[in-house]
C-alpha cells in the first residue's frame, strides 16, 4: 500500500510531508510544459529562479556563450530576456546544449517552495512518462499544484488528477495506493476533463488569459497528452532530463 | 452576468475579495450541519469563537441559565463543555432559545477570518434554502471551505459544487454565472458526489475519521440533502436564522 496526496493549491503545500516522498511538481500552463520541451529539445539543464535580478545575475555569472535566458511576467517575455515561457520558443535549433536560466511567475515560486528536495517536472506532455518512472519505484507520493497568483487553478488540479489515476491504474494489479482528499478531487476531475483538454483549456481561468495574449497555439501544444515522452528532475537548483 | 468563485482550501481566502460579495461558508462535517440542526431546533442565536478560553469566558459573561459551551477538538467533545459538535446532540428540549457559545476547529477557525462580513452558512442540509435565498439576492457571490487543518476536504468542496452548480441552474433562464476555476472544479465534484454522498463519505478522510470514533450517524444526518430548510446567517458575531 502506498499513499498519494495532491496537493491542489499552492497555500496547501504541507512542508512536513516533503521528506521521504516522491515529489511532483506541476504548472501546466506553462513552464512544466515549456522544460519537457526544451528537454527533449536538447537543452543541457534548466535552472528555474524566482526573481529577475537573481535570473540576469546568475546568467551572467555562467557566460553568455552557452546560457540563455528564459521567462515571463504576465505571460509575456520579460524584457531583456532572450525567450519567453512559449514552449514553441524552445526548439532543438536554439537550446541544444544550452543551459537555461528560467524565471516565471507561478511554476518558479513551487520549486522554490522544494528546494533541497528531488522533484519530478509533470505536464500533460509528460503525464504517461512520470507515471511510469513513479511506478518503478517505492514509496508514498506527494504531487503540488503550482496553481494561479497562489491560488487554485484547474488545469493544473486536473493534470495532478491525471498523475494520481495513472499511478493507482498502473499499480492496480500489484498495490493498493490510498488516495487523500486532494488526490480523490484531482481524478474525478481528471475523469471529467481528461479526454477534452481543448474543452478545458476553454473554460480554466489562465487558458483563457493566455488566449487572449494570442498564446493558442501554446494551448494546442501543452493538451497533446504525453506527446514528450521525458521525466525531467529537479534536484540541488538543476532540472536534468532523468536518463532512460 | 454575476461570478461566482469557489475557494476550495482555507489557505485560498482571498481578502479582497471578501467586500461586495455575497459570502458562503461551508463546513460539512459538521458545523455548518449542526448550526443548522440548532437553528431549526429554536436556537436564539450561536456565537462562534475561536479558543476554548474565550469561549468559556464568554459563557460566562452571558450568564449559565440561557448559554449553553459547545464545540470539539479532534472531534471529541471539549472537557466541561455541555455539547459537542454532533447535530444529535441539538434537539429542541436542549436548545430552544438558548445562546451557543461554539468553539470547532476548522468552522470556527474561516468565520474568524470573515469577520465584518455577512456570511451564509451552508452544509449540504440547507443547501437548497441557500441557494433559494442567494438567487433573490444581486451581486457576486464568494464560497469559502473551511476545509481540514488548513488544508483541502472533499466533502466541503463537494457542498461548494452543490451551492454553484445550483445557483447557476436557478439562474439560467434568466442571468449567466461566469464559474471560477474553483467553481468548475467543485461543479465537477457536485457532479461525481452530488447524488451519492453516502458514498462520498465513505472515502472522505474527515469523514472516515469521524466514523472511527462512532459518529456514523452524524454522517447519515449531514448527508440528509435538503432537510434543514434554514439560512443561518452570521453578521457582527453571531449566527442567526435569516426571516423569511
Amino acid at each position: 500500500m502506498r499513499r498519494a496526496s495532491l496537493f491542489l493549491s499552492p497555500g496547501d503545500v504541507a512542508d512536513g510531508i516533503l521528506q521521504g516522498h516522491l515529489l511532483v511538481a506541476i504548472d501546466v500552463l506553462r513552464a512544466s510544459t515549456t522544460i519537457c520541451q526544451a528537454l527533449v529539445a536538447g537543452a543541457r539543464d534548466i535552472l528555474p529562479v524566482a526573481e529577475i535580478e537573481e535570473a540576469k545575475r546568475l546568467a551572467e555569472s555562467l557566460g553568455q556563450e552557452n546560457t540563455l535566458l528564459c521567462g515571463e511576467r504576465e505571460g509575456r517575455i520579460i524584457p531583456g530576456f532572450d525567450l519567453g515561457n512559449s514552449p514553441l520558443e524552445y526548439p532543438s535549433e536554439k537550446v541544444k546544449d544550452k543551459t537555461l536560466v528560467m524565471c516565471t511567475t507561478n511554476g518558479t515560486a513551487l520549486l522554490a517552495r522544494l528546494k533541497g528536495v528531488e522533484t519530478v517536472i509533470a505536464g500533460f506532455v509528460n503525464a504517461g512518462a512520470v507515471v511510469r518512472h513513479l511506478g518503478s519505484l517505492k514509496g508514498d507520493m506527494a504531487v503540488f499544484c503550482a496553481g494561479l497568483h497562489g491560488g487554485f487553478s484547474l488545469e493544473d488540479a486536473v493534470c495532478g488528477g491525471t498523475i494520481v489515476a495513472g499511478l493507482e491504474s498502473r499499480l492496480a494489479r500489484r498495490e493498493r495506493v490510498l488516495l487523500s482528499d486532494g488526490a480523490l478531487a484531482g481524478k474525478a476531475l481528471f475523469q471529467r476533463w481528461g479526454k477534452n483538454l481543448p474543452g478545458l483549456f476553454k473554460v480554466a481561468h489562465h487558458a483563457r488569459y493566455l488566449a487572449s495574449l494570442g498564446f493558442e497555439r501554446d494551448l494546442a501544444f501543452a493538451a497533446r497528452m504525453n506527446s514528450l515522452p521525458v521525466v525531467p528532475v529537479y534536484r540541488e537548483g538543476r532540472i536534468t532530463s532523468l536518463k532512460n
